[in-house]
């Protein structure tokens, strides 16, 4: 198969820090478009897989799921694009396209797995494929989304991973007008939650386990924060919530957020995947028909509705604008929850390197 | 207020046997029926109300909640009844009417608590309220149901809690024609809810932690057995179930069930109260949009649905009938789960005596 070389930014092991590196991408196939990158949000995920912290990373390692950039060159079956575009790419870059879930347009849930945008199994080129802190990025069409042409590019870029996987729940579970929605965790996707579902029109809480972010979170849309840890607190928001966006990326305990939720009211796990420890407590449940769910970034389609509708309402992460030199130093604040909200590349940085 | 006395068999303590004792009943009012109770089944909530096993037991207490009698009175403002109807009375006498729980017909989750059929606080008599091991029992219409003239009516007591339990997260979560569920304990509320999964057109397997039950589980109407301890055969059903509606009254794995659910499945808890021992995992819940969930009884309106149903269906309980004298002994067969599947007190055995 036809390819050829980029600069891109990875590593060789878990424990070396990300380095310039080359990487091969495939040649533009029939239904393939090719995008020069000029941002890419930087996701925990990211990070995890660079340190290899759930194990499965092959290396070398070139993470990056939230891409920003434009089309050059598009095969020749290729309908939704032409070369001057702008486009994105998310989480995922294929699937099967014929299982149920892919059918129904999850192909989040891809039966036989979706293919990530890196670490994932590359089809075309064998080995694993590459992620976003590169030049380019070369994709099946059907993968690629469009983007509104009113939106500051680099601040889109979080959309892609951060936002879906908050849009997706809010949108399964019916979150409108008349809706309670109370976030849990405020970093990129709780900052997204708050935003998107006030956009839906809901009523939006912030649950925070210390006082300090009432300013940010009410600047970002929150209508309320709830301090989680004071009992008073909590009892004051008891059965109020049809659903609870928690966004915690480690191990907590469900049963404190439980009780808020209404009858018929879902807790959706979009952060945390491990062991429920405490044990979860089926009481509130089954006394109130409540529901704990997770849920995964978002189909493709549905992302596309998503990137739509920031471009109505004007939704775009808030960000930190770094080079791709300073991805390591990056990581390491992340680590200390020291960014508002998400560090995007300005892949330029690369290119010009 | 008028009221008048009835014989019952109820205890005085923890640890004493069921005897014979006198209740006092209320004189119906406007909106009462006033009903001789013919048969009562034996739900587990029985046996650990009166052996205070959840706390919060009054003495003496009278159990009982899935009534079946004749209408011998009714109230002047009474509609729904006339002397002589067949009537029922299941797991709730009464709740606020008001809340937003009872305004959308769900009385079960009345936010300022229903009151129960036996051990709940009286509104009418002061202390608590008695039973279905009784010669009558008075109730406001609203919580009475008609019964269907065919089905034989000692097997329709069990209908009123262990029918319900299982049927509300059946039409809740919209089980039909092309719905694929499965069935968690083959005892009261297992083998009714295999019988109402099958009429109402889904595909059913019981799972089941050993071999031998499969006879019973396929001549109830499940399709199939799958034996929850061998892994294979867990593997085998790997994202089959639509609803998993699980009875299990113990703490138990549901790390075991989970990844049998299809995308967007859902398991129900109806019978264990407590903490999901070992840790629930949320990776197969958040990979696939998968929820755990409780439900508790059902409201009124879908408990006459659901009787309605089994009238139109020919559906009832398997039952062993016994005397009230025989409680006590039941109570111990239920703790060895030997029962199939419910015990139905024949309540002449009482008033005879
Ligand atoms: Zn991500
Ligand atoms: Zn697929
Ligand atoms: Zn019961
Ligand atoms: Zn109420």
């Amino acid at each position: 198969m036809e390819k050829f070389e980029v600069k891109a930014y990875g590593t060789q092991s878990a424990e070396a820090p990300l380095k310039q590196l080359s990487i091969d991408r495939r040649e533009a196939t029939a239904k393939d478009v090719e995008i020069d990158i000029l941002f890419c949000g930087v996701c925990h995920s990211d990070l995890h897989t660079a340190r290899n912290d759930w194990g499965g990373t092959v290396y070398p390692a070139v993470p990056g799921h939230e891409i920003v950039g434009r089309v050059t060159k598009v095969g020749s079956e290729v309908s939704k694009f032409k070369v001057g575009d702008l486009a994105a790419v998310g989480c995922l870059v294929d699937s099967c396209r014929e299982c149920a879930s892919c059918k129904q347009d999850l192909e989040q849930y891809c039966i036989p797995g979706f293919t990530g945008t890196y670490n994932g199994k590359d089809k075309h080129l064998g080995g694993r494929t590459f992620g976003g802190y590169s030049e380019k990025v070369v994709v099946d069409e059907h993968f690629v989304l469009k983007l509104p042409e009113n939106l500051d590019l680099a601040a889109v870029a979080p959309l892609l991973c951060a936002g879906i996987t908050t849009w997706s729940p809010l949108r399964h579970w019916n979150v409108g007008k008349d809706s309670t929605v109370a976030v849990v965790g405020l970093g990129g996707l709780g900052h997204m939650a708050i935003k998107l579902a006030k956009a839906l029109g809901a009523h939006v809480t912030l649950f925070s386990r210390s006082p300090g972010k009432e300013k940010d979170a009410l600047e970002l849309g929150a209508d309320q924060v709830i301090i989680s840890t004071d009992p008073a607190q909590i009892q004051g928001v008891a059965g109020k919530f049809d659903l609870i966006v928690d966004t915690v990326p480690y191990v907590h305990n469900l049963n404190e957020y439980v009780p808020t939720l209404n009858i018929n009211g879902t807790l959706v796990l979009v952060g945390y995947l491990g062991g429920l420890d405490p044990l979860l407590n089926s009481v509130p449940m089954i006394m109130g028909r409540k529901s704990v769910a997770g849920s995964l970034i978002g189909g493709i389609a549905e992302t596309q509705e998503m990137l739509d509708f920031c471009g109505e309402h004007n939704i775009v992460s808030e960000i930190e604008v770094i080079k791709m030199q300073e991805i390591n130093e990056a990581y390491e604040r992340m680590l200390k929850s020291d960014v508002r909200y998400r560090f995007v590349i300005d892949m330029a940085s690369l290119k010009n390197n």
